[in-house]
């Protein structure tokens, strides 16, 4: 068996992590920033190190290969942070791919197809907009929205078309992510093997009330809106309670109308997210939800649809079989949080693999996962890498 | 009996409220705005042809007086508008006032002691500060936060003080005003008598959650401030409706962070705001707020703590008298509303009386009271003048 170099992967995460870094924020790496550019000349150097062949293409995703001819195996993720997060999201994944190639190289191991670690750009979308650089990647088409900051930036819809790879020069992408979330830590697993990412579903909701003087109208003659708000709020929440562990609901912005501290709130406006697997299940809530409530002033109307992204069913079956042979604690999972896998899983069949994060926590300088599970995902990844050369046929 | 000419108070009604009246909008007439100018000088013709001398103060209060020596019966209430306001809110009280003193002139009624009308600048608080121009006329302290917008309008601390009036000067105070809520209509009652004006207490409160990655938390991994907020609101209006039909409670303004769609809300923060008759009532439901949530991560600060302003008991008794000989429906109340008389009560007896309000609807184009609702109060205010003015001793 070929072991990672855990020691340099490690010290690795942290080098990386400290360019940005400032105490009490955390990592701050926004895309084409100093921070940035700092990073990935940083990166590309390890690149090299472990026989990679690097490339910057013209939206900035960092790529390194092994020559070779036929389809690639890719591994990848991104390299930038969210303003004040930690160093292990989206960086990990780069830098376990390339610890990958390099352990195997130093093991003598010779591949029989190319591989290739990508560094995506702009995954956070802080800066043009969400998992941009795996978008120019994989030609999936960029939102209307991001062209004002691409402009902002220099970046012209050319650059954004010559970035993009074409499907038949990959074998398949496979991207190892920490978790965010603490359900592995919570029920004490070592890997998490993702079946896909949940579809979104959001809607901006409003309900109406009546505004009026908060001191002259008698409580039994009121129309708040506000509190008719808090009694739908927690009944939605416990519907996705109930249906189902998968599921997820957020309300994360909410105005009240017109927002004075002696006027009773005539309207109130809040965003309803809610993830999952299952579209038609999440619809099925939504519709619930406005049945229950459009008598007392809910209405509503959809503005984000985004379906599930899957796994290919061939990876998972491999990822799972390694665990067993390798005895590591796994569960199935689907992932709640978007990763460029997204737009990877369009052109090449993919596989996205957990570890456990520190209390759920990411997108934060409290954001942890431990040395042993970062080493162990790596190995995890290393053996997937292996095993995929070698098989035969198509995925 | 010496009846009240209903029509030219009506027409008088209509006329001030068309200066600043927009289509859709409602009346906006700002304190020191040219259209508040163009009213109070439309006043002021008014109450000369009511045959009483003007002046206006420093500050900008309007007052029109009868010749003679004494303490006066004074009547008043405010000329400014909140933005997009009604025509009834303030004026009324000020015009009946005009046109009782107008009305008793015309039936040959000589007065034994002089009466005042008083047409107060800035009650509502948009350009100065809350009843600014009533409390200079008191001499109750002006809050150091009216200050700067003082200074805006070029209104210096000295004229405040030149604008005090002399308690001994004032034999009583009158408020007559829109009731700007819904109870009188709700009952089918005529008149209000209110025992006073409520105490008011504000709160600024904080949930704290804990704020995580919207995808990737699971629903029973989460600290979610705003559904633990949604849960907290409920709870305190069910207790404030079950101890008293005479309070109220008003969260009127709520914000969620850090407001992003995609992140569990980890930390709300609203204002609670209760009216009502006794403050130790008030004092108790917040404590039982605190004790039921706090472990739930609530905390708050009191920041305004107003007590209720209370009528003369004299003038209480007199006016249920009144409105039993004139066949006028009543009931008694507390005013949920701040009022020129919070000020005036301070420097001699006040007594605020109401007449319904049309779907308790007030601040709005919306706002409407009926004319013969109009007439009847204007003629219980000229009743109860004249009772005062025959009346001996004080009051």
């Amino acid at each position: 068996m070929c072991e990672i170099n855990g020691e340099r992967l490690l010290s690795r995460i942290q080098t990386l992590g400290r360019i940005g870094f400032q105490d009490k924020t955390g990592t701050t790496r926004l895309s084409y920033s100093p921070e940035y550019q700092e990073g990935r000349r940083l990166v590309e150097g390890w690149m090299r190190e472990a026989g990679l062949q690097t490339q910057v293409d013209p939206v900035g995703n960092l790529t390194g290969r092994t020559p070779g001819k036929g389809p690639r195996l890719c591994i990848g993720s991104h390299l930038d942070t969210v303003p004040g997060g930690g160093m292990y999201d989206g960086a990990y994944g780069v830098l376990a791919g390339i610890e990958c190639v390099q352990s195997l190289k130093e093991a003598g191991y010779a591949s029989r197809r190319p591989l290739e670690v990508v560094g995506f750009i702009e995954e956070e979308g802080n800066v043009i907009g969400g998992t941009f650089g795996s978008k120019a990647f994989a030609g999936v088409p960029v939102d209307a929205a991001m062209e004002p900051n691409m402009a902002q930036h220099g970046l012209t819809p050319e650059q954004v078309s010559a970035s993009r790879r074409r499907g038949q020069d990959y074998r398949c992408y496979l991207e190892l992510h920490i978790e965010q979330g603490g359900t592995l830590e919570q029920e004490g697993l070592q890997i998490g093997i993702a079946h896909g990412i949940v579809g979104i579903l959001r809607y901006r909701m409003r309900v109406e009330g009546f505004a009026n003087h908060a001191g002259s109208t008698a409580m039994s003659l009121r129309d708040d809106a506000l509190v008719k708000t808090c009694r739908m709020i927690p009944w939605l929440m416990d519907r996705v309670t109930e249906t189902s562990p998968e599921l997820v609901c957020t309300v994360g912005t909410l105005q009240v109308f017109p927002g004075a501290v002696n006027v009773i709130p005539g309207r109130v406006e809040f965003i309803v997210e809610l993830r999952g697997p299952r579209m038609e299940v999440m619809d099925r809530l939504i519709q619930a939800f406005f049945q229950q409530f459009q008598a007392q002033g809910l209405t509503g109307e959809e503005y984000i649809r985004q379906s599930p992204t899957l796994c290919s069913p061939a990876l998972i079956e491999e990822s799972r079989r390694l665990c067993q042979a390798l005895n590591f604690s796994s569960r199935d999972m689907f992932s709640g949080a978007g990763h460029d896998l997204i737009n990877m899983a369009q052109i090449t069949p993919s596989m996205l693999l957990f570890i456990p994060s520190r209390k759920g926590i990411s997108h934060s300088i409290q954001e942890y996962s431990a040395p042993a599970d970062l080493v162990r995902g790596a190995q995890l990844l290393l053996e997937l890498v292996k095993t995929l050369d070698q098989k035969e046929g198509a995925l």
